[in-house]
Parts: structure tokens; sequence; C-alpha cells
């Protein structure tokens, strides 16, 4: 099955999880008028005991079209990807259907934008389209198993 | 008083905050080993009933000779930026003495390298040297008062 990127659609992202980016109007100003302040951009959802944490992931780049084979989701906890560099990346998200990702979308972010997938939403791996593949990620820090995957018996080509 | 920024010093750094980097080894490979993560990089610490979340600052670049004329600490939380582009920035760090900035300290960022501030360490307000200055911070999402402001009697010039 092939399916197209399209551009970043905030609006039909918004049932997936959260865009960081900055808004028109800036929360605040602050710093003496220097710096704006875009205040609280993503709902962070911690089950249990977890925590919020940041790490750092480093992913090989990819390049479209790209064979989709599974995806994921995190029934714990929330999880934001913040590119550490001005490259759009390829986003991959699902609904969910008794347990199976189903009716796949795929967008490509503009620069300097991030996103926040929600708890327990379908979304396929970290996919950079460009070096570096640098992100800083907020999730859940725990011990619990917090990783459900999904391979499809047929990949899912994605293409420009 | 004249401040000459140095290059980043991890070691000197700890004792104000952590360094969001990636090691030298990842902590785990994942996704089918196309992506390392280093993991759980800041102490997040959050007073009371605050709690982490995800804003965007863009701040004004400035240049060096940079004249700093007040630092800043937040009693109730930690705060992490974490650059959304591969420019250094200025770090400004001092140690507290009676509930006055000591010892002020500068450094230069290495590219796609993070800070977090512990929880209430005095620096400086963000100083981005290039554009874009955008930047993702991790801090403390509450009602009560978290900023305490220390303007100096006399500016401190920090140079090259």
């Amino acid at each position: 099955m092939r399916l197209q990127a399209k551009p970043f659609d905030a609006q039909i992202f918004a049932q997936f999880g959260d865009v960081i980016c900055a808004r028109q109007m800036p929360d605040k100003m602050i710093n003496q008028g220097k710096c704006a302040r875009y205040h609280n951009l993503a709902k962070l959802d911690f089950v249990g005991d977890g925590r919020a944490g940041i790490s750092l992931f480093d992913a090989e780049p990819r390049a479209l079209p790209y064979r989709l084979e599974m995806m994921e989701r995190h029934p714990l906890g929330s999880q934001a990807f913040l590119p550490l560099h001005e490259h759009p990346f390829l986003v991959v998200v699902a609904e969910d259907d008794n347990g199976q990702p189903s009716n796949v979308q795929a967008f490509i972010t503009p620069p300097s934008v991030g996103v926040n997938y929600h708890c327990n939403i379908w979304h396929g791996v970290l996919t950079p389209l460009e070096a570096p593949g640098l992100f800083a990620v907020v999730d859940r820090i725990g011990n619990d198993k917090n990783l459900e995957e999904f391979w499809f018996d047929e990949d899912m080509v994605i293409e420009k």
C-alpha cells in the first residue's frame, strides 16, 4: 500500500498529539522584552509512578519513499520529540482499531517544530530525513513496560 | 568588571546543572538498531504542586561583548534549555553568597547541546548568539512565584 506524506496539518494532528511551535502571539514577553514565551505547549501525561525526563535520541536519517513496517505506542506516557536542528522530519500516526493501527497518516514537519504524541497513540519510530538526526525527547522515566509494537503483514510505502 | 566566556566545561557546569548532550556510548539502541537513546540526562525537580511542561522561548540574539546587568533564579524548579538549531549559545551561571550571585562564570556551548539549570541556581537570561534564538524549555508549570532577580550595582562585561 502506498501513502503520501502531506505537509503538516496541526488541526488533523491535534487528535494524536500537540504541535510544539511558536504561535502567532507569545503568551508573555520576558527578559525585559527580549524573549517571547509560548507557554506550556504539550500535554505531558505519565501514568502511575512514572515521571517526566529528558533524553536524547540520535536516529539514522531515512529517505522517502520510506517503507513503514511497524508502528508503536506507549500505554503509560506521552512522548515529545524536539529537533535539535532546523530540518523537517517525517511524522507517522494512526488511529486505533481494536489494538491495531488504522487510517495511517504521514506528515512532513516544518522546520523548528516539535511534536508530542499523546499517551497510547500509534506512531512511527523517529524518522529524520537529514543528518543530524538528533532530538531531545521528553517522555516517561519508569521501569514498567511502556512499549507496544504492531508489525504490518504488508509494508506501507510512504512517498512524497 | 570584565569576564571571559570560556569553552563549555561539563565538569565545572555539573555544580550548576546538567549538560544535555550525547555521551560517548548510548544507554540503549532502539528502533531495530537505528536510533541511539541517551537516557534521562537531566535532574528535573519541581517543588510543590508544580509539574513539568514544555514551552518555547524565542529570544533576541546577543553579541559579545555582552553586558550582564542581572541574573535570576527559580526557587521552585529546574529549567532546561534545548536549542532547536545547531548554534552555540552563551550560558552564565554563578554560585550563591547569601542571596547574591558570586563567582560568575560564562561559557559558550558546543553545537547541539542543551543545559538544565538546577532548582535555585543563579543564571543569566537566555542569550543566543545567532538567529534563530528558538529554544524548547522544560520548566515548572504552576502558579506560584518562581522568579528571583538580582540586579548588579555595576554591570559585568562578558567577552570572548
